[in-house]
């Protein structure tokens, strides 16, 4: 499986994706979910995938070979509506090839789906959610964040302590914390994680943070958050009573 | 949905289950998902269910009005086993009958599970896990609970806490938080909680308590639990280096 999240807060955006990918417990693969297209000082739209690997590096390599080219491209796209947009499309016509040329399918879901975000000059950040069919929803400030695959290990701690006014910096640290419940929980999602923050505005070039096994910083936050959960939970009145 | 779960610890059982059903969201009723077998000073069996009600309560229909019958039942069966063995055969029999007289199935999905736990004199404490197939595997010190239902959620803290030793007083405590973080975080789980402990070989009257909407311990548990875990959240270093 994968686990991805993407926020869209006052400040900029939050990007993390892990790198496992399996087919079956025997086959585990690292592979980088996270996607930079950018243009120096003008855009910059990050995506991440999750879902059939076959299915979403089709969909990357494609993109990524378009921005060469005349047509329609994450180059060219107008807005990052229009990013989301061609990436629901490009998602379709891969779907469509693999599926058709399989006959039935069988019995194989070629389904990804897309976390599209990013900004170009003169808008705002934009992230987006492009489902399996190619549609999309757009974040906002009352639901400023979106998980793709295994979102429910994670899902409470962003919950808890997520708003469209936390700062990038907390962000990030709430997002580890959520990476690091999942781990424990889900064998399927693995590191090495990839972060990615982009301050609103400011476009620099992208560079997305690699934390591995041995990152000081994502083996003390979750020390140190285990640490302090065993230590809340301690201290909360015991259900002696029962 | 629903979110059940049951422990087999050193020092006894502990089962907890919401009381959320829902046939769409619009569609939502409450229905207790425990259900206590016993005979006073010698045998405890409880059951609690997930999926398709109509299933599981013609499951908990069938065994009850059994008890009163010469067949096997569970006020008959010698061992936690074959009490195991009792709820996956109804369970495969209700399947079997409801999705045959449905035809195809209509696209319905029949299955349910169950978590079947307590203790006969002579036994120790146990638990299973019954599957819709009506096969199952059994709790040991290594993994010492099951969840059924909306189980992702509430994982991470279980996993974190519980271990074969911990006292029955801090597994109901881990169990509410489990709780809290699944209702918080998923609308088709939801109060009242109905919580029983069995201490091991003492065989008093089950008494399953119902936690509602205005309980003091869990409303003081949570409002603590949310306080401690954002004050943990405000002391760890800030992902600032980013």
């Amino acid at each position: 499986m994968t686990y991805c999240v993407g926020m869209n807060l006052a400040h900029g955006l939050l990007f993390a994706s892990d790198s496992r990918t399996n087919a079956g417990v025997d086959h585990i693969a690292t592979f980088c979910k996270m996607h930079v297209f950018e243009t120096g000082g003008e855009r910059l739209i990050v995506l991440l995938n999750a879902g059939n690997l076959a299915t979403t590096q089709s969909v990357v390599s494609l993109l990524r070979a378009r921005c060469n080219g005349d047509g329609a491209s994450l180059q060219s796209v107008r807005s990052l509506y229009e990013a989301a947009e061609l990436v629901g499309t490009t998602l379709r016509e891969v779907i469509t090839r693999d599926a058709s040329e399989a006959g039935a399918g069988q019995g194989v879901d070629f389904g990804g789906s897309f976390l599209v975000g990013g900004q170009i000059r003169g808008e705002a950040p934009r992230l987006f959610n492009v489902y399996p069919q190619g549609n999309f929803i757009e974040a906002s400030e009352d639901t400023p964040y979106f998980q793709i695959g295994e979102a429910k290990y994670g899902k409470p701690i962003i919950d808890r302590v997520i708003r469209y006014d936390t700062p990038l910096a907390d962000a990030a640290k709430c997002t580890l914390i959520s990476f690091d419940s999942t781990i424990r929980s889900n064998l399927s999602v693995g590191l090495p994680i990839d972060l990615l923050q982009h301050h609103r505005d400011r476009f620099s070039p992208a560079a997305p943070y690699r934390i591995t096994a041995d990152d000081p910083y994502f083996n003390q936050l979750r020390a140190s958050w285990g640490c302090g959960l065993r230590s809340v939970f301690a201290e909360l009145p015991g259900a002696d009573w029962l």
